[in-house]
């Protein structure tokens, strides 16, 4: 146990009391553990709200804020949120304008989103959903029946986020949404397991000197396991993985992310490889976003997504934004 | 050997060309290993240039950008950079206004620092130097005469940052950063070594389930080495050293900040207990930073710095800054 914690029963609960004393221009509801932009519901203003297991921050409470999310409800470690937290978040943001939800594909999630819209319709709030099934990996995995959401949930609820600001109603939302999420894909990969709180030991086995190819953000087994590959290699695989199932005709964002126990450093080097790929291949990138943004705890390791844009989801993606995570312009 | 790498001789190099191609808006020379901000050099404007060794992402380079550093000169993992370097980023960055180096205290920075000093002042820059040593911990340590410089760094190159960008004149730009230096403390915890490229295992020995209060930046011992404590337990010892050197008398500036390998989760949790202690010693809280921003690689653990500000050093702080790791508003 090398946490710094209390005891894994309060994790979630002490980091949003952590979260609301960081960031005043949010409202924390620890209790109810929904997070809000702080001037919701804006009105005449479409509201996103996403969720899921918290262990992946600063997804999704640290993009809440205007351009992006209006709400976020975070579920304990690896768990999902509850509908009730779901039903709470919309009442607390819908202007009138409805309500796109965000989520991500794995099981429990699904489920309580659906269950969250029927009780939100029926307090005569409009829901509208969208799926993010990012991950090229694996289809079928532990919690998830077709492909996992990771990378591209970012991108979703950035450029959706932006629309969304700027006044598009609902179903013009969920569609961006839709083709944002159509036009993204994601590939990670584990140079070590992740430790939960409640577990207090690493979540899979994963010897070192060897690497998951295709891992999932909660530890779910991928395509391979190999011996260790170096930071051009892992490079060449990933990208290779992401481009032949998307197979862009334009130019893409790129997202090197971090899973949380990765340097900076190093994901600054791996992008390079990841960027001499994407040369190689004749991708050309317009935007690059290196960091730590859909996480897995301390799990060392990174993913590269991809989302293939053009001029009007370029445009979005530029759009101003103020999170705790991500925030340009004004 | 958890590293995502090519080789260790080439970390820095790649990590560089990962950053060029991510920030368009740094100019990042790769063989000289310097990081400059495109628009360099600004007509009548002082110019900031830190560096330090590498490993400790986003800083140095990460902070350079409008209203914070104007260059950074990277040097190998934990090693200071050259006198060579900093004479380049002085020479591409001076605009006749002069030069202010901003040197943490660890021998072969401030002797390097110093050479450059001269040797810049020799091609007709106008330099002033400031010291940080914002670390409680320890007096004298592994490469340090005196107290290091860690978290510290943040608040001096952001708010004097701002004064040079606001057009203030170099002995104005060097008293403010002397000032936040001289109001700035910081203390460190480790709950795992970090591991460097080059060695490919920990750095110092560290059983698990023991950690180190007082850690420094490069895994220099602290004070004491205990068995694990809570996240309560760690605020306590930690803040109250921090306050006890300060004796802050009015409100302050709160980094809370990641090692490294430590998640977000954890250090938003780890922020409220920082925060309620500040709250039972009374001091008041101006403004909070949470997240990884001086680092230890992949160290496992956090530092709290407070920086006590007056209204123009809070004015200062919340002024535009717009670089990789840090920006907020315009």
């Amino acid at each position: 146990m090398r946490m710094l914690i209390n005891v894994p029963e309060t994790v979630v609960a002490d980091a949003l009391r952590g979260m609301a004393a960081a960031h005043p221009e949010l409202t924390v509801d620890v209790e109810r553990r929904v997070v809000v932009r702080r001037d919701a519901p804006v009105a005449g203003k479409v509201a996103l709200v996403s969720g899921g297991g918290s262990g992946h921050e600063p997804l999704h409470g640290g993009f809440v804020g205007p351009g992006m999310l209006t709400a976020a409800c975070p579920g304990e470690v690896f768990t999902s949120p509850v509908p009730d937290q779901m039903v709470r978040a919309a009442a607390a943001v819908d202007s009138g304008a409805g309500v796109l939800f965000v989520v991500k594909n794995y099981t429990g999630d699904v489920l309580n989103f659906e269950m969250a819209a029927e009780l939100a319709e029926d307090e005569g709030i409009q829901v509208a959903k969208v799926l993010v099934d990012d991950d090229v990996a694996v289809t079928d995995s532990l919690y998830t029946a077709g492909r996992r959401g990771t990378g591209g949930t970012l991108f979703v609820e950035k450029i959706a986020g932006a629309a969304a600001e700027e006044g598009a109603p609902l179903e013009r939302v969920e569609a961006i949404a839709r083709r944002v999420n159509g036009r993204s894909r994601s590939f990670g990969v584990a140079l070590s397991a992740c430790t939960t709180p409640a577990k207090g030991s690493p979540t899979f086995d994963l010897p070192p000197g060897e690497l998951e190819l295709g891992v999932g953000i909660h530890g779910e087994p991928g395509r391979e396991r190999r011996a260790m590959m170096t930071s051009r290699e892992i490079a060449d695989y990933a990208v290779d993985a992401v481009v032949e199932d998307l197979e862009p005709a334009g130019p893409v964002i790129a997202l090197v992310n971090g899973m949380g126990g990765t340097p900076l450093l190093e994901l600054y080097g791996f992008n390079a490889e990841v960027q001499r790929v994407l040369g190689e291949r004749g991708v050309p990138v317009a935007r690059t976003l290196v960091g730590n943004y859909v996480t897995s705890l301390d799990m060392a390791g990174c993913s590269v997504t991809l989302c293939e844009v053009d001029e009007e989801l370029l445009r979005l993606w530029d759009a101003p934004v103020q999170t705790p995570a991500l925030r340009w312009g004004r």
